[in-house]
């Protein structure tokens, strides 16, 4: 192919038409953004989902039943949950890793949908969760089969299904047979999960691609972390084939496990803040998010990696 | 427009297909990356332009031929020129504010271009410059005469043209006007500058857009900063309408001078790294930019906001 504006070149591309006009931000601040900090009072863990709640994103990730002894920042989910002071318009999920947990959440009540995880290689999961594939696929269903009792739907993660750190690459066939299978014992939304920041845009339209040709009914998220730089330009690469709904964290609240200083979730306000100026909406209040933002950051005691909440919207500079 | 995954949407839009085989990176660490740090010896100067030399990057804007009291930090910018080991791989350039830089810029030699800027607005411009427009593309003017004699080709920088934080949003047509007006004059290539990290990615396609269609045949290079962190999106954006050449700064040397603590210069390692997983060549050696930007790192004393020189590129890790 030839080079574009070299002076020699064919008349180049026109701009891709994104066909999403509506985002759904799912914000996880409070669950995977936490998770990875020293663990924080419950009182300020549900004072922020309540600042949260207030900043018209439209999901809310807001605890976990893990064990805690596994993630101690987890710990007291229920008693988090009972401090919400909840918004009706925010869809509320928690995220279970099996079937006790489910119960747990589902004693806790209030959720919108239950978030089950998994890998898509057995290398990331069993150092994970120390199970193979197979085996958490079995946790997946007892969280099904325990929800559908009380009608609450469920979602599931699959993690590193961009790479994985002591696998390489994933192939995007292997993520799509573990969407299928997950497909087929019910699970009403895949959230597919750049755990480690290994995608790049090329990966994301392989990937989703794979998990959508064999999937087109089931509604796909990404969650995608900005470990080498890559999360805005995987999520513009995600909107350009239609992908319409993020995980996002507060700041970008969530360090990245594998390597210290380096950037983990795509930042709720930089996201939110690129897409409000291409005109694609997510009903969320940018000044909202700055100001919990302000607040999470007074709670962990360090800066947080997010761009806007240190420059400032586009339309505040000079001003 | 329906939306896309929610399972009752149509069919959606394939990916893009990159028109971009090969990108050419310009480095500009040693010179708009060092210009807004505390001045660097003479000597410390010459050897990162020297690493970088070696580092398979096509270009380099090794110095800059300022006045010492505008910008100390790029004070005896001959000097500097004098002790760089060059490679005669490397396209230099020098940046000249005015027909008076482009003389000493020739009078030192080696250079394979000059590079001259101004702003697409009066509001930035009279700030940076302390000039309207039209006396900087006087300027401009003066340098290409100057250069002329020598043979040397002039490319020009156009800062703030996504975004003027003085001004608020310019015009993608006026953008084009001042192209069209540095175009007439006899530059040879045009820089498109998001000086402050206000571009986003329906702006890098209107603005290249206008740009394009009133020069079809003028190289383009983009400036992007990550002050909102939309550097590596925008890089995306512009590589899908044929952009293939880009300003970059080793370990985002760099920060923005109207943000403290937000990002500045995309990162050099960063690009090259996505650039490399998605298929496109850039000849750069990431490793040789990693060493590079752990040296200016200890140079300048303080942490680079780049990614890669974190985590580490994706193919690493768990290794």
């Amino acid at each position: 192919m030839e080079r574009a504006v070299d002076g020699t070149g064919p008349p180049v591309a026109v701009a891709p038409a994104i066909p999403v006009r509506t985002v759904t931000v799912r914000e996880v601040g409070p669950r995977d953004g936490l998770q990875s900090e020293a663990p924080l009072p419950v009182e300020a863990r549900a004072r922020l989902v309540t600042m949260l709640s207030r900043s018209g994103v439209s999901k809310i990730e807001a605890v976990s039943f893990v064990s805690p002894r596994a993630v101690p920042a987890m710990a007291g989910a229920a008693e988090v949950w009972a401090r919400v002071e909840r918004s009706p318009e925010v869809r509320y999920s928690a995220l279970v890793p099996n079937r006790r947990g489910a119960a747990s959440a589902l004693e806790a009540g209030g959720f919108a949908s239950l978030q089950a995880f998994l890998a898509a290689s057995d290398g990331y999961n069993s150092r994970n969760v120390g199970k193979s594939v197979s085996e958490s696929i079995e946790d997946v269903t007892g969280v099904l089969a325990e929800a559908s009792r009380a009608g609450v739907p469920v979602e599931c993660s699959i993690s590193a299904a961009f790479g994985d750190p002591y696998e390489g690459d994933v192939p995007p066939d292997r993520v799509a047979d573990v969407a299928e299978r997950l497909a087929d014992a019910g699970i009403a939304g895949i959230s597919l999960g750049d755990t480690t920041g290994m995608a790049t845009p090329t990966r994301i339209w392989a990937v989703v691609d794979s998990v959508r040709t064999r999937l087109p009914r089931v509604p796909l998220n990404l969650h995608l972390h900005d470990t080498r730089g890559t999360a805005m330009a995987n999520a513009l690469a995600a909107l350009e084939i239609g992908v319409d709904e993020f995980d996002t964290s507060v700041g970008g609240l969530g360090g990245s496990p594998f390597a210290p200083g380096a950037n983990g979730n795509l930042p709720t306000e930089d996201l939110v803040h690129m897409l409000q100026d291409m005109g694609i909406e997510t009903g969320v209040s940018l000044d909202r998010v700055l100001e919990a933002t302000v607040e999470v950051q007074a709670m962990v005691g360090h800066p947080l990696p997010s761009q806007v909440s240190k420059a400032g919207p586009r339309w505040t500079v000079g001003g």
